[in-house]
């Protein structure tokens, strides 16, 4: 596709809309005391007492420690000041310092850490200061509402004050929640927005606390939000240059982009490349700046073009070698992609059309248009299935919310079919949950799309809801209600608690 | 004494004293493995092998570790190069870097520790890379000779290169030794002649690992040897203005300044306080530059002044309250001081008398002689058994190397009598023997006095040949031949390798 050239002039267009990060202090403002609590999530309870007191009334000795929370989730660097308390300090002091978004990360700070993802994501810092009384700014940005600080080895006693987090992002305050809302879709709302806030660094993160990076999947997300909100078009404008800059080998777009030391390209993840024409053309639409769409219009075709060794006849048959076509769609395992993957593509293909007649490629329009027909008659074909109304998948004519949802984005089912194919699925055992809020997004959209304002309402106000019930100021990458230790990595000190995939309800009650 | 006004003006002229460091990059140029080896100094053999063939071949992965070594003991920060080696790095990556001027610092770097001291000297620390590959530098200051890599958590495996110190110091070369020397003279004198340099940073340090403050006792020895190599009497200047800039609230010279965050006064050292004026007149003398004498002349007089308290009749006989009143000397408890700190005092008046004369004040050149004679006559007397030869001290007449070394350093003894006292106490069993190197420096200075260069050079290639022949190219805060697992903290990592007091030989091969 692009060549190296070309695509370094992309990299170049996105530094220059890299924006200038704004800082602003959060101190914090409780001692935390973790108490068991089994009625609680993940069975503690933070029970807060005033700083100030606290502060002034304690010197710290080798091997205490103690907890501050944060008024929020923030995102930033941590600073505090510490001083010795009698006589003078003769010798280094060395400190462990642990930030946490949930409570378990710094109530278990000490635990040995056996997860599957690398150990060196828990925020965590062994930190030696030469001489007192310092202000300390640790060097690394964190995303946290408690801090943790153990005292590994002081001189005598030390004292503490000031401890804060400088804070940074593109957008500073959130935006107030909308007057006629109920106070829980206030909360849902302000999450959401707190959410995309601390994810809009140097580009669109997926979690501020872990990965740090910029997924085409949650950036389509987050632009949806971004949209009804701050409408920072020109961070989704540097993010689409990023993928743009970093194609993989073949040209397809990369799942992820990591900035850090300089842009480079992840790994292959099918479904979120069929997906970058819609990033795309909604971008072109919202933003009204057509340019972007110019630029890249040939890379969202070659996209789709690059899918069509996944397809037979019309039909999705990809998922060969799991390890080297990812179509990650959801967390889980046992869903067959086959439905989902059809309505990716047939997706894809609209979102090419719309784009081309945005551009006045009429021609190319006609085309897309037509390939979009086939794929969407042989789903209707032999996806679907008039008599129960469901959309089946693969050899074993699966049954999931995905294959409905997507068949319900695709425009494969009609609004009316797609409504009942997910009240249907809903009274269906055995049926396929959606695992991750990314599903749940996708959920939400397809009872938007069939106008289901009631079911969306539910979803809003339980899924979401319950998170905020559990104490969330932003939402989790990962919740299961009735699964308070699950954890994809198994270690819950490993989930990212504010994650852009979930935070996209503020852009249904707002759009 | 001084007003704080005054001390503000020292500390001024001091500030314009501060030197520029010089860096310079000194290479990791083997990787070491340690081999249990009961013949070697603290049971550890070093075996070297070829750093580059050992980097390129050798990824590393969580859980391992290696250890490479510098051609010599450096002080500086810490750089390497890291990067990934297959894919891309997906997560930080979480080194322990340990440094360590003697083998068993890094080799134990994973023992408990349970010294006396602050466990924060240790020279060890964590660190988060954020991104690879990454050139790191650390932030703090180290001495070492070996760097040890913990791999705590890294991404899939890493690789190292360009493994080196950034250097610093007021001097950034050593002396060429004097060429006439035998081979293990001129060794002891590179080892002390290092020492000095690592020692020499923004003051003379006591030692560039732990402590690396400005202690007033090594000061004066490193004085010495720099009257003979660097002769940086700017950087001896600037640490006697940093000492008077300091005082203690009763208007004592105090035993150790710490110069950060602000320069301040650590304890009272009465043995270090009647050395000041030796310690100014030397200076003055060595440097011709009288400015400092002349400013600080009053300071000198009242240090001996504010020891009057401890006499009676002439004779000292302080020692009431050691955690009060603190006389060093050595690092011996079981000590009687009485002697050596009546060779003190006299010592201080013996510099004021001289001072005063460079100075034309024959007034009080007049009156200190006076003071002089009488704290002579009086350990003459009381002290000094004609008998034997021997000085003896306090109570029980103990008998000990630092009491006949104090009353020929203070000419209480004629270099005949020292002489023969330092040839008696050689035979006496049970006399008290020096314990640290400080000591032993002063043993050097008093045959010297004496004219026994003999005996001097015994010395030289016992005591320091000794370290040399156990591995050291600096000069060791504790040595006890006998005893390699000696420490006076309870943990031989917490000795220091490269000590000020310890680094004197040159002074005595040069002068």
């Amino acid at each position: 596709m692009f060549s190296r050239f070309q695509q370094e002039f992309f990299l170049a267009k996105a530094e220059t809309l890299k924006p200038q990060l704004k800082r602003w202090k959060v101190s914090a403002d409780a001692v935390v005391t973790p108490v068991k609590d089994c009625t609680v999530w993940q069975d503690y309870r933070m029970v807060k007492g005033d700083l100030d007191t606290f502060l002034q009334n304690n010197d710290f000795v080798n091997g205490s420690s103690f907890i501050v929370s944060l008024p929020e989730t923030t995102v930033g660097q941590i600073a505090f000041t510490i001083d010795f308390c009698k006589g003078y300090a003769d010798s280094p002091s060395r400190l462990q310092i642990t930030c946490g978004e949930l409570p378990r990360e710094v109530i278990d700070a000490g635990l040995p850490y056996n997860g599957t993802l690398n150990g060196s994501w828990l925020q965590t810092e062994v930190i030696t200061i030469d001489d007192l009384p310092c202000q300390v700014i640790l060097p690394r940005r964190y995303s946290g509402k408690y801090i943790r600080f153990d005292m590994l080895n002081v001189p005598g006693s030390v004292k503490f004050s000031d401890i804060h987090i400088i804070a940074c992002g593109v957008e500073d305050s959130l935006l107030p929640p909308p007057e006629n809302l109920p106070e829980l879709l206030k909360k849902i709302d302000q999450a959401s927005i707190r959410t995309l806030r601390n994810c809009m660094q140097h580009s669109f993160e997926d979690g501020p606390k872990r990965d740090r990076r910029l997924w085409l999947g949650d950036l389509r997300l987050q632009a949806m939000v971004n949209k009804v909100t701050y409408r920072r078009f020109d961070i989704v404008a540097r993010c689409i240059y990023l993928l743009a800059g970093t194609l993989l080998p073949d040209g397809e777009v990369c799942g992820c982009v990591m900035e850090h030391p300089f842009p480079r390209s992840g790994c292959h993840t099918h479904d979120y490349a069929m997906l970058f024409p819609l990033l795309l053309e909604e971008h072109c639409r919202w933003s009204g700046d057509l340019t972007v769409g110019e630029e890249l219009f040939d890379l969202a075709e070659y996209q789709l073009k690059l899918m069509e060794r996944f397809f037979d006849n019309g039909l999705f048959v990809g998922i060969s070698d799991p390890f080297k076509d990812w179509f990650f769609v959801d967390h889980d395992l046992e869903l067959d992609r086959q439905a989902a993957m059809q309505g990716h593509a047939i997706t894809g293909y609209h979102s090419l059309v719309k784009l081309a007649l945005m551009l006045g490629k009429v021609d190319k329009a006609a085309e897309f248009n037509a390939k979009a027909d086939l794929l969407v008659s042989v789903a209707r074909e032999k996806l679907f299935n008039p008599a129960t109304g469901l959309v089946e998948s693969g050899k074993d004519r699966q049954l999931s919310y995905a294959s409905q949802i997507w068949m319900i984005i695709s425009k494969v089912l009609t609004p009316q079919e797609g409504r009942k194919a997910l009240q249907t699925i809903e009274n269906t055992p055995g049926a396929l949950k959606p695992s991750s809020p990314y599903m749940f997004h996708y959920l939400l959209e397809a009872w938007d799309i069939c106008g289901d304002k009631e079911h969306l309402m539910e979803l809003l106000t339980g899924y979401y809801g319950g998170m905020i019930k559990n104490g969330a100021d932003t939402f989790w990458e990962v919740y299961r209600p009735d699964e308070p230790f699950f954890s994809p990595y198994e270690d819950i000190r490993m989930n990212s608690a504010c994650h852009a995939w979930s935070g996209t309800a503020a852009y249904f009650l707002r759009k």
